[in-house]
């Protein structure tokens, strides 16, 4: 056989946009594990706490998508945007804490949150568009706007007020090419939760930009601090707002993958713009989410009782409170609040306190290595020599792992 | 408050990548259905069996869906590229007919073969990059392709030789910026079977050419004529293959979007073109299948008992050779060939012999309105004034459907 030279290869646009990856980073960390450490493995990087016992689904929720399957009526496709009866559902779920109520027309069914990000930032791009995300943020932004060829311009998140938007700098960032601003509240990766006045000067900023807000409540309802969670869509007259959630944290569920995106816009801002159409496109490029999963959700919207989302909340109070409070006792780490909410907080490393610890991935490599916890290294997130904690595992085992983290800092501490 | 000029705005991309799309045809003939009509609708227009009971799925793999949901172990993230156990099922599966052994790392599981095509044409993308797909073929290639940015050029599908590549055009559109040619076999919308032969010369082909092949085995095994389903990875070691398929049409379970990626690829090219890493880093940016789904794989790959298959198949067959002759009754259609496998055939109109149908969109249209049965216009699948008819549906609502399409024909022929 003649020999080819082959004229495929690989691409460089997903070069750029794989470096934003947690889970490229996180399995970078756990390369350095010490296989023959005996304990077990404490993940404190992924916020994902189904596979502890303690944080089961709802009974009713798993019996919902039982029932769906054994009737056999939900193996077929569905139809683009999701199945109408769920999406009733939704719009109904959603509608409960907003001045208006949603149309099942105003919502979208999709494969987790992450494919709704997709979905929006496709319907998004324009040449020459950029979109406004919070620093620190959630990679998947970064990664799905390379992808979407929207140009990202970062504002900052103010650690000492909060993590609320520096709403100043960010109105220097915009211009005439500026589609839209992302907020991630319950925040992912700070543990924060905005106050209704705060969202509100978000609402009327973007509206004095000319932009729509992304508003991606992922961790809607996890909040376990003062303030409790409000949702963007309340300001959807001040700014049109496309509301990004999913099943997965709330119910502990990430792997069913049901996510979605509501559009809270009572004027119509975004049928006049020409977005909803754009984002049925958008629905038509992508796939749907599991039918019979799906099918699932008005029993699990409606039937899940209150006593599971108290228990959930229950312990990850705890859980928090824990985290921070040991977390404060290690001289090497600065964290400024006691997180309210989502499953994360962030820490800053103090390196001189450190020896032989340069940065925040050599830090999380040697913390793996030596003590067989895993934490987030912050440069992903665009902060550097911070790290990402999240305490949302079972309380036994996240004492363990922040013992572990004590101790790893006390031996590696400078001797000064 | 200040009135503002938003600054979002629909997208080009999208509308383009839009056209190519079934579901979208489908809504706009679906328009035209009459309410009043008490007969029930007969779907004729897309491959999804599994709403009719004679379809239904195997016990074994509700079964095994319902088994790793309730154990409650897989309702976490998978892993990027899918859970280990199941990857090697299929690495086991669809290794049994070819020469050498697929191991878990040369196969990723996907939300149904959709995404599959978009995680592959997302890795293949480079600037100036084309790649040659089937006329007529299946419109995501094309809409993806368009979001991918690949230039995309079309090779005849030969009718009279059971549609079988025109490998003599194929070559001549082929230049040095081709990256890969894509084959459907089973066929769809033909309903053809590739033979081992035809396949081999496709592979010397893309050698020839330097290309890869993208085989979209999405209906493989489901044939029914005298040549049975070879796969394209049998030519591995004279072409790379990339091999796409699913769960859905084999399993009747289009619904839980399970789907793969599978390289055969014997002597190592996709890994030395840096084609392995591309396929990964997309993978990043794409979400996964549901876990629990995922983890039922190694039952249902093993434990389907081919009681299940031998049973589509015969109803399949039935269906196929009914389809043929009623449709062969009807002057103003031909059709070269009874379908082999897959759910389709495609037919020829000949709107001379009709009175006031001037194209295959208006010969759907009205056909919905008057008889309630729904086509696939031939436009949307670049073959103007052809119809793709599925013939995998329930026997006796195929018999009244193809009955009333005889009728529309007749009530519509020219009176010359």
């Amino acid at each position: 056989m003649e020999t080819k030279v082959w004229k495929f290869r690989g691409n460089i646009d997903l070069k750029t946009a794989s470096v934003f990856s947690i889970a490229r980073v996180i399995g970078d960390v756990k390369t350095n594990l010490n296989q023959s450490d005996q304990r077990p493995i404490i993940p404190l990087s992924i916020g994902d706490p189904s596979i502890f016992p303690c944080f089961r689904t709802a009974q009713v929720a798993e019996d919902a998508v039982v029932d769906a399957l054994r009737s056999a009526n939900f193996n077929g496709y569905a139809p683009k945007g999701g199945v109408l009866q769920p999406r009733r559902s939704l719009a109904e779920y959603l509608s409960c804490n907003l001045p208006y109520k949603l149309s099942p027309d105003d919502v979208y069914v999709t494969v987790g949150a992450k494919q709704a990000i997709d979905v929006v930032l496709s319907a998004l791009r324009r040449p020459d568009a950029n979109i406004l995300l919070p620093k620190p943020g959630y990679p998947a932004y970064e990664a799905l706007s390379v992808i979407n060829r929207l140009e990202v311009r970062h504002f900052d998140l103010l650690q000492e007020k909060d993590w609320e938007v520096d709403l100043n700098g960010l109105q220097k960032l915009a211009d005439d090419k500026t589609v839209a601003m992302v907020i991630i509240n319950p925040g992912n990766p700070c543990g924060n939760v905005y106050t209704r006045d705060h969202l509100k000067k978000i609402a009327e900023t973007a509206r004095r930009l000319g932009i729509l807000v992304i508003a991606d409540e992922a961790y809607g309802h996890l909040t376990f601090g003062s303030d409790s969670f409000v949702p963007m869509g309340l300001f959807g007259n001040i700014a049109p707002v496309l509301t990004l959630g999913s099943l997965s944290k709330r119910w502990m569920v990430p792997g069913w993958r049901i996510g979605w995106i509501a559009r809270s816009d009572p004027d119509g801002i975004f049928k006049e713009q020409g977005i909803v159409d754009c984002i049925k496109r958008s629905l038509i490029t992508h796939t749907e989410a599991a039918t019979f999963i799906q099918a699932a959700l008005p029993q699990i919207l409606e039937k899940t009782t209150d006593d599971f989302f108290v228990k959930t909340i229950d312990i990850l109070r705890q859980d928090a409170d824990m985290c921070y409070e040991r977390l404060m006792e290690i001289p090497c780490f600065t964290c400024l609040q006691k997180p309210q909410g989502s499953l994360f907080l962030m820490v800053k490393l103090d390196l001189s306190q450190l020896q032989g610890i340069n940065d925040d991935m050599e830090f999380c490599s040697k913390l793996a290595k030596e003590e067989s916890v895993i934490l987030l290294p912050g440069f992903v997130l665009r902060m550097k020599n911070w790290v990402r904690v999240t305490f949302g595992i079972e309380p036994s085992a996240l004492e363990d792992g922040l013992a572990r983290i004590k101790a790893f800092c006390l031996r590696h501490a400078s001797k000064c």
